[in-house]
């Protein structure tokens, strides 16, 4: 049986509001919701996918959250990647078990937790940013997901490079990424995978441009569109609104090879 | 310096006509294309992201293969799942370094792939097919890409049920998963994923109804749309035609409350 | 000089906060706004395209309002058809100039009055509602924009049949529209166009199936996603949210070929 | 009954492969196909919606073409405007029965035919063109569809302006409309409509930025996806590939406010 114990991280739902809420259990803490509180200490023992009870008696569904979840209730003082976007930046960067990768801003973290999930316990991830006080946010998002010793937190302006080198794959969530390809090319092995998320046309135009003077080929710009249905069976139907644009993905692969940029196919 | 060894899966990019190969580079093997043929052996010590050439002259962009580009050229005997939507299953069903997963059909192995980089290599996944045929041409495709000896292929239809017991994940690419409800649930630990991708909407309507008579709930229904842009600088725009439908994603959670199935919420 | 006249409906846009209003010109009337009042009368001789000023000072745009305006800011009591989707139905179902045309239910009367401009001065729409209630909102609606004499509107049940016939274009405006079938193909002239919106796919589902029984081919279901784009120079990207989903159209012939209902190609 | 005769514009259907044919019933005239002939006197007399047979026996369906089947079935020497855009261009536009309109370039006359059908055998298309070919094309497709009389062909440069003022709605399908915003505004009437369709980012950026310099204002950027559907009931689902992009709309209004160009809000 899949039960829960101290130090889990895990995700009630309240059955009333479907309001959800994340939280590590630790011995002396309560949960505080607008439908009773629940103590840490009596999710102990429950199994994982059954009902426990606040104190007002509202039930609470016991989960371990998915890992889009907590992207979605990460704690965040900016945009954070979506969930849509983040899974193809996973394969498109091949990110895999054991691997080194960098990624600059950390911003809230939300992107830094996917990676960190993705290289495993063997694995690094290098994640630059110029703000302390962002990636304190970051750091206890990572905290809370048990994940911070997956990850090099390094507060530095990205302009002066970055200290790695022969690293697989690196991405960029900066407003002005085409100012740093000389030194992500730098930083990247041959071959190795670029990617950045971009919300105006303006900037892709800016970017792609660019990518071609710094040795970069192999470009590929796609939008990831999420479309959610409501699942309710006699009446089967998309939902009524959705997020129409989050970014375009920009992909790039670093190339050793100064005399193909007059060769305009790549 | 990252360059190609003896053994290594190697990408190789015609500049011609951005033809793309996949191949393990073995001492006696030779590789033949319409723009000439290489020898693997005159690969090795080229670092990744130059440029090699044919016999003929053609010059090759050598690189290794995105975990995108490797399911995309796969050999296939049936429809696979495309990257756009690999990467949101991987997410939804929280797939990590060292757990176990369960598939069904293995298919011609483009999802088992997936699933086997992300569980890395102290992680399993078991595959399930009722056709031998089809698990030959997955089980030569996971051999191409290394990744045999972390899934356990198994023969065998998935209505007399599965092996295993409190798996994480389990997901289906049957063109009826409603009929195996019951032996997804008894895969399942507590709160386990599941999911799926059904083409059209009776199947989903099919599912939808089934899943709350099963003890699952919180139910997605999602459907992930891909754009494609051509990367010319002056004229930045989407590319004229898109795959404009895969499948439906359907993601669950098994659960252990069989009071809730009064409840219309989840 | 194209001015406004006693007599003529204008829309005016707030240049403080883009809130548009749309009006009938009348001598003793007075426009009410956040920003100050304005007398019908002070609009007349004011060149369209050209700016007002409210009592308070604010800057008010003189504007025609477009036939989208219209269907936007319409008094209504129920969902009303988008012109994303009035665009297509008056071209899928060749609305022309002099033509009569059916449509059921009139609802607040946004497609009653896309269809009565369409059919011209010399054209004639009738509009079917069981609802008295509804068609005063409709009729409210038509005599705003000065459409009434256009439009023939009828409080029946359809189920009753239509009196017309040889109509060459029929929309309904139901959720159950497969229940009137045999009424529609009774009132259509042979080929007539046939046009629905159903917000379901059970819905699409179900008619589509009885199209066929009811001699009705060349069945098209399509949707349209409309997505808009922020109009700032420097940062032109999509809208960050838009609306996901209205409704599938659906739109058939009608047929005088009983024998073609073994024919599964049409 | 409504039944085919001599002069009337008939679309034939082969009930064997679903090609589509548009033609005009002449008395010498015969139908050549892949499945047998068809003599046009053949038709006269028989109803619209019903079935007539080729010599060799092939079914045909004999009906009327929708304003969207003459648009496909168009002869063209260039890039088309397809329906689902036509619709809201129509709607954004406001055209209607009795107005005066203008366009340019005339194409091979898929607009101008839509346009001519919107402002009714009252109304008058001033279609300008530069080259004479082109209008041509136009001319033998108009005329096919008996729409040239509403339709004013000048073959010109618009560079040079256009003849006509106080005209309520513009339409450019040119790929550098910035370079003829003093010409359109001067054509038009305070307030009128002015749209147009660009297939790049970069050419949107382009015009949206001189649209405010010329007094243009109200200016809207929207894309039209649309989505078929299989219609097939037991598998209801969407078309594997769809039409990613055509171009993006712009729509705008002509204002007499210089005074507005320093307000960044409309």
């Amino acid at each position: 049986m899949h039960s829960a114990e101290i130090g889990d991280l895990v995700q009630l739902v309240s059955m009333r509001d479907l309001k959800s809420f994340l939280l590590r259990i630790q011995p002396e803490n309560r949960l505080e919701t607008h439908n009773g509180f629940i103590n840490h200490v009596d999710l102990v023992g429950h199994p994982f996918g059954s009902i426990v009870h606040s104190h007002l008696g509202t039930d609470f569904l016991l989960l371990t959250p998915s890992a889009a979840e907590i992207t979605r209730t990460l704690k965040r003082r900016s945009q954070i990647i979506f969930p849509k976007d983040i899974g193809l930046i996973l394969l498109k960067l091949s990110i895999e078990s054991g691997q080194e990768v960098i990624e600059a801003g950390t911003g809230s973290g939300a992107l830094t937790i996917a990676l960190a999930r993705a290289v495993g316990p063997s694995g690094l991830v290098h994640s630059y940013d110029s703000r302390a006080d962002m990636q304190n946010v970051a750091l206890n998002n990572l905290e809370l997901v048990g994940l911070s010793t997956r990850v090099n937190l390094k507060t530095r302006d990205i302009k002066e490079g970055f200290d790695e080198r022969d690293i697989p794959a690196l991405f960029l969530d900066v407003p002005n990424p085409w100012d740093y390809l000389s030194q992500v090319h730098h930083a990247l092995r041959g071959g190795g995978f670029f990617g950045t998320l971009l919300p105006t046309t303006n900037q892709v135009i800016s970017l792609i441009a660019e990518l071609k003077l710094h040795s970069f080929g192999m470009t590929e710009v796609v939008e990831v569109m999420l479309r959610n249905y409501k699942t309710v069976v006699a009446r089967f139907r998309p939902s009524d609104r959705m997020v129409a644009h989050t970014g375009y993905l920009v992909f790039s692969r670093a190339l050793h090879t100064e005399e193909l940029q007059q060769d305009s196919n790549i």
